[in-house]
């Protein structure tokens, strides 16, 4: 995957995905210690950064192909976008999701016209599931992270930031499956090169830490977090490439990080962001002394999609 | 207070105050039944468009006046803004502000380094302590509402709303003492000459919509309502002069129309408003039929400072 694909990506997405704005806050820049940026995936369309990736790996299909539908499997996010751009590109989709799955996602899917199946994370492998599926129904797989298009169109979210904030001495970035985090890697190198790009993960589930540290992809048991987002058990492939090769640190942050950032950022900047959206802007507030060289700050809040009730409770 | 002045508070504001973003989204152009956009003064500095003509107001004042300090009576949102305003012009605030007034925004007027002068509402009259205390400190009032450099200031935010998204068919504005609502009249008169403005309060305090029906300001009691920001007991002067010309309507919103708004926005639009910044989506949500004929809608969420509490109780 290459800048090229990324900038054929931004076009395809232009006027479709919304080129989310980009937030400042003084009581943000003091809390931080430095001037910080917010890019906020969270007004994205279906609520978070997935829609890009989504998308675009849609618009990168022969057009009879499409006709016959998407598979993917996913919790959440990327079952959404896949199920609107599907809904878009007047193709049905089909999501292979966990019964565990956030119910607002779900319901979410559903609304947009996705057909969920869903499975047991603990005993059955999803990925076989879709996989038989696809077979029997002619259909084609999009995976939510390990695919040169899915990150390709990740990685416009973070060439929209750099185009509005100029250069960046580090980049923070959620991190899941890594689908954002080497799209984000891409950009830096092209548009911004001396910027560091830091993933964030639950301290729960720092395979990606492990990772990057060992110098081979390491699979954990399905991590309990409250970011159900990134409760991912390995980086894709072609992610780990990337991130291996770009990203200079891997940093953790806790539940309890994170809910105070999710209470930060309600009380102090007025957005809601979900808890998986919350682990860069985390990291930047509970973990400065590892980041206090920075003088220029971004970070994306990836994504805002958060049941009524666990906000109450979160704040 | 004509267009020139507005242009003239735009150029001061420029890099002072945030551009704040317009959002749209598919789910609220649903639930409105048109196309619709948000202007989201609950991302400005200080958390409301009050920092639009408290800093514009400043500016115009000669600088050896300015130094002796500002005085001005608000509950809130506009007491926040004088007293930022200040400490970016260095010169000393003092607010006089109600015993009940919201304590968050207290505080904040505080840690700006305004110098808060408490009242009783029901008994006194903030008005007559305020010019008593200019007097005998040679401060000079800026007042909330009823200030041609106030106008200007908040026109400011509906001149870069037309300038971002174009004409529009209605401007819904809050209305509380006619600052924002005048001033928006100005730049829609210039901007977007057809756009029809119109002015959302609370039900519990229509006194606009009976002095516009009256030809003249209506004076009313302390209105028990949500929305702190609009319990204001009658339109400035100079405020309904431009107001009575330039208004087609005014609605009134309930405080459960309200906290069903701030609900929506919260939960479909990811971004926490106010009470009184949720007027006009209010409108636009629960009053469809007397505003049926609009195919573009613009609304103004007017600030977005409310205490974690009353949050919780409204989510």
């Amino acid at each position: 995957m290459d800048y090229l694909t990324l900038q054929h990506a931004q076009k395809i997405l232009n006027g479709v995905a919304h080129r989310t704005p980009v937030l400042t806050s003084r009581m943000a820049n003091e809390a931080m210690g430095c001037q910080v940026f917010f890019k906020c995936e969270n007004f994205q369309r279906a609520g978070a950064f997935k829609f890009r990736g989504a998308y675009f790996a849609l618009s990168q299909l022969p057009p009879k192909i499409r006709k016959r539908g998407v598979i993917t499997y996913s919790s959440g996010n990327h079952a959404q976008a896949i199920a609107l751009a599907a809904n878009l590109w007047q193709c049905p989709a089909t999501i292979v999701a966990p019964t565990d799955a956030p119910k607002l996602k779900m319901e979410a899917t559903k609304a947009y016209g996705g057909e969920v199946i869903l499975y047991d994370r603990f005993k059955e492998d999803r990925e076989a599931i879709a996989q038989n599926l696809a077979l029997e129904r002619d259909l084609t797989i999009i995976p939510p992270f390990d695919h040169p298009h899915i990150i390709a169109g990740q990685g416009t979210c973070a060439s929209e930031f750099f185009d509005e904030v100029g250069d960046l001495d580090i980049l923070l970035v959620p991190l899941g499956g890594g689908g954002l985090l080497a799209g984000s890697c891409i950009a830096a190198r092209q548009l911004s090169p001396n910027c560091k790009v830091i993933g964030v993960e639950p301290e729960m589930g720092n395979d990606g830490q492990q990772s990057l540290s060992k110098g081979h992809i390491v699979r954990i048991a399905t991590p309990k977090t409250i970011a159900d987002g990134a409760q991912t058990q390995q980086l894709g492939a072609l992610n780990f490439e990337i991130i291996k090769n770009h990203v200079s640190e891997i940093i953790t942050v806790s539940d309890e990080e994170i809910k105070e950032t999710m209470r930060f950022l309600a009380m102090k900047m007025k957005i809601i962001v979900e808890p998986t959206g919350c682990l860069a802007a985390a990291a930047a507030l509970f973990h400065r002394s590892n980041l206090n060289a920075s003088k220029k700050k971004g970070m994306i809040l990836s994504g805002g999609n958060i049941d009524q009730a666990t906000l109450k409770l979160c704040l």
